[in-house]
């Protein structure tokens, strides 16, 4: 069923689904905000686009609407003032199952072809959504433009490839021959048609709102289904221009836009009515496990793809390059105020300290020398503001007062307030660091934000097995080790084996253990209690559609 | 990472993977008893081989022994009085656990290459391993042989075939370069590391312990993971020597035997906790709604893949061969005496009849001709023994009784009890036939044997929501439609994708509803509640596996 947009799109997808075979570095859309690859206007015109949805209306023509709702506060200090509109669960579902007959019949090639024209659409509008994306996450710039924008498209693009090799191994149809020794073959015509399981609703995170819902909105979509996507009340706006996009680029290739919508609901309980509906078949969630649990739990008529907390870690045995590393720490630990669900959390240090290049460091010494790494790291304000960013929620904050107290450790660095000269409300704060020991009961819980613990352990062979547990136990997705020895790399790679998490090696350059590339590192291993999903693999997409046949003799 | 068994079978592997693509007709195995296939003495060797066994223990040398169980009554009327060894769930689960590193280590082309040994293998046992099927779940003989043996062994090799599909599209390693403009790109190593995501369980049926039970066993194994096989109290030999060959190819290559056990238990409550083992990652499970449903609400720690209860239909609109339609139908209803999952239970008849190429046939009138079609085909005692089998369970009998009584429907076509000469008391009955009302309650449960209903309908338009109703409702492997009007196929085509179930159209000849032949037909859709999975496609293996990387600066 040959499609104009498929056909358009062609050659982005084919080297998409190499890409997610050979993992060797690629990418679809430009990550640097440059005029020459988006345009001369296009930072101006992003910021004004933006600007023109404060303090307005957000219409989407959805059916069911029975309000406005207006929840938004940026973590830079000031209310959106968006309103968006609220409707009913059960009109989305309606319109969405309405929808979905037009979109299976186009095909594989055609939900392909239409997804990619998305996703092209989007990328134009990628500061616009950078900007979104900043104010309701308190991301900073750089950040938000790329994980906002071009990484995010590129995590959907991702999903759309895997989704698209899946759905193009089946076959429309077969001629199907048995032969009957010396009787006429058996003869079949049998045809395969790709049937989505039904509603998808994907439910949105506040730090993340497009990296963390494009990955499961655009597999639910491009296998079939209508989605709703639900986003984190304080990161509505991002996810809204995106739905808005979206819907318009369905009209214009003749599918309902009711396929896809946004559902912004003022209280909690219409969130958990929409989840349990027995037309919802798949839930995508990135956020707490209180919420997440109780996805897993009570909404058993859906697949649920939840991403989790963790305690991301990472073991520190030597190093050859000692400045190096903790210069990459440093930025890890920083970047976002460590509000990545990737960030590392508990650094697991031997009590009688690292061998390192410039001589042995004692636990105290590898401390200091961290903290005041940070410290340089973040001594310019310009610098600073850039990286960390602003502190997304009141409860970050809190428990960024609370560790500070010296409730959870011994405080080795302290947090500073940083005034941003441009949002003189804006909660802007710069990594708390942490020392305890393997006992302490702290750091074995996610303790999102800018908090991070070294945690004294006897050895390193007590710390890769402190490791292995905390991620079989607690979940992580990422986990790290610095070491000169080959031996320990080893066991700690067999460690990660046993605990499914994803280990970076010696990092001391430009690349950080909190990162993961599209089409190259798997986010999440689906492993572990942090996630039970992978952004993006065969598994992610391949339950979201079912093949239905029919056959007669010929 | 070469292994020569790969090498040795890749052929045959490539073909499979072929015909899971393209979906016409290949087999790997012969499905005719025949000896220039399978030898002169196959026959014999097989019978004598599964004699051998009869009144003996079944040794398999496994750990963690506590005692022998013998349970398994042939539905042919003789106790089989073979042994078991009944071991600990624990001691399994450890010493799967230990052998699973080095199943690990050997790699996807390591694990598929022993796989299709294992399958050579068995297939070379296809007698034996037909004696002991038929013997315990009361197949007959051809199709104890094919279905427990070649069929069940191609159903395998498919699961084999999409795993190694998707493990062989995940790179072992890659190199990732990213340009830095006029800086040095960012040079990194990754290793993409398969990792089993812990101990299968596969709980067997009674039915079809090895066509069933293959599958999801193959699938686990060929991804990774140790696999504990569970059989049905009354269908454990059939898997106990598939066990056993098992075992044997594993320590030929040097993988420790204890990856794949066997899991004879006594009492439900072993089976039960070993389901609920944090270790235990995955079952696979077929049988009865009580014990699946069970499965999937208590055993949270793992993915359940499971085949259910099921109401298969067929709409009867209309036809232009009649008595091809009759013989056809009369062939699924007997086929086994209606003990197989995918017979249909109930025929959707319009109040006012159907059109034929005979002419105008009332809803009595095709009652007492597909009556007749059956006793037809079953008036020669070799031809019923051959094509009914024996009833295979107790309860089944009991079903049998309680609707000849007339309290489920008005028996149109009584069932008959005949003898088999060879086996005095075996259990053999034709099929009965009841007719009832849309509105009655009896056919809208899974009535599982020789009983089915014609049900009387408004019209071929209720049929087709009636059918799409109780598909969504209570499940269902198969539908089928006969129908002269494309109409009517169309709205029927439109049902099967809305409840999620694959349609035979007009079968007339020597295909049947109730058959589905591996690497062609899908067995299940996996998308209503008769089955949350299908044989096979991706999505049956994808997520048996889980991706580990690691990544280290070059």
């Amino acid at each position: 069923m040959p499609h104009p947009l498929f056909d358009k799109h062609r050659a982005t997808l084919d080297a998409a689904v190499k890409a997610i075979h050979e993992r060797t570095y690629w990418a679809a859309y430009a990550e640097m905000p440059s005029p020459k690859v988006y345009g001369e206007t296009a930072m101006d015109d992003g910021k004004r686009a933006f600007d023109r949805c404060l303090g307005q209306q957000f219409a989407l023509d959805q059916p069911g609407q029975t309000a406005w709702m207006s929840s938004e506060q940026s973590p830079y200090g000031f209310a959106l003032e968006v309103s968006y509109p609220v409707c009913k669960g059960q009109a989305l579902i309606d319109a969405g199952l309405q929808a979905m007959p037009g979109w299976q019949k186009i095909g594989a090639e055609g939900r392909t072809g239409i997804c990619l024209e998305i996703l092209e659409r989007l990328n134009k509008r990628s500061f616009e959504l950078a900007h979104a994306v900043m104010m309701t996450s308190g991301q900073g710039w750089m950040m938000a433009f790329q994980a906002g924008a071009p990484h995010a498209q590129e995590r959907a693009l991702e999903a759309v490839a895997y989704a698209w090799r899946e759905q193009s191994f089946v076959p429309p149809e077969a001629i199907w021959e048995k032969p009957q020794g010396k009787n006429p073959p058996l003869l079949m015509k049998k045809h395969f048609e790709i049937v989505g399981r039904g509603v998808a609703l994907v439910i949105g995170c506040g730090t993340f709102p497009t990296w963390n819902t494009y990955p499961g909105l655009f597999a639910a979509l491009a296998t079939g289904n209508p989605v709703i996507v639900k986003p984190h009340p304080n990161a509505i706006l991002p996810v809204a221009i995106s739905v808005r996009i979206i819907r318009e680029v369905l009209v214009e290739n003749g599918i309902d836009a009711n396929l896809v919508s946004l559902a912004a609901f003022e209280d909690e309980v219409a969130t958990r009515e929409l989840a349990q509906h027995a037309a919802i078949k798949s839930i995508d969630f990135t956020g707490g496990n209180t919420f997440g649990n109780w996805l897993l739990g009570n909404c058993r008529q859906a697949q649920v793809y939840a991403e989790l907390a963790g305690v991301n870690n990472i073991v520190i045995d030597s190093t050859d390059a000692y400045k190096a590393m903790l210069r990459n720490l440093a930025f890890t630990l920083s970047l976002y105020s460590g509000q990545m669900c990737t960030t590392s959390q508990a650094l697991f240090v031997p009590t009688d300290g690292i061998e390192t290049d410039l001589g042995h460091k004692s636990f105290d010494a590898l401390a200091s020398d961290l903290a005041a790494a940070i410290a340089a790291l973040l001594g310019k304000p310009e610098v600073a503001l850039a990286v960390l960013g602003a502190i997304q929620s009141p409860e970050t904050l809190q428990r960024i007062a609370t560790a500070s107290s010296g409730a959870l450790g011994k405080v080795v660095l302290a947090t500073r307030k940083i005034d941003h000269p441009e949002f003189p409300a804006a909660q802007i704060r710069t990594p708390l660091l942490l020392a305890c020991t393997a006992d302490d009961p702290a750091w074995r819980q996610e303790c999102f934000g800018p908090i991070s613990f070294l945690v004294r352990v006897t050895d390193t062979a007590a710390a890769i097995a402190l490791s292995e547990r905390v991620v079989r136990e607690q979940g992580a997705l990422t986990a790290g080790v610095y070491s000169t020895s080959a031996e320990v790399i080893e066991a700690m790679t067999e460690a990660t084996w046993h605990a499914k998490v994803a280990l970076s090696i010696n990092l001391t350059g430009g690349v950080f253990v909190n990162q993961s590339t599209a089409f190259s590192d798997y986010h999440g291993s689906g492993g572990n209690p942090a996630a039970n999903a992978s952004y993006a693999d065969a598994a992610f997409v391949a339950n979201r559609f079912r093949v239905v046949q029919r056959r007669y003799p010929l």
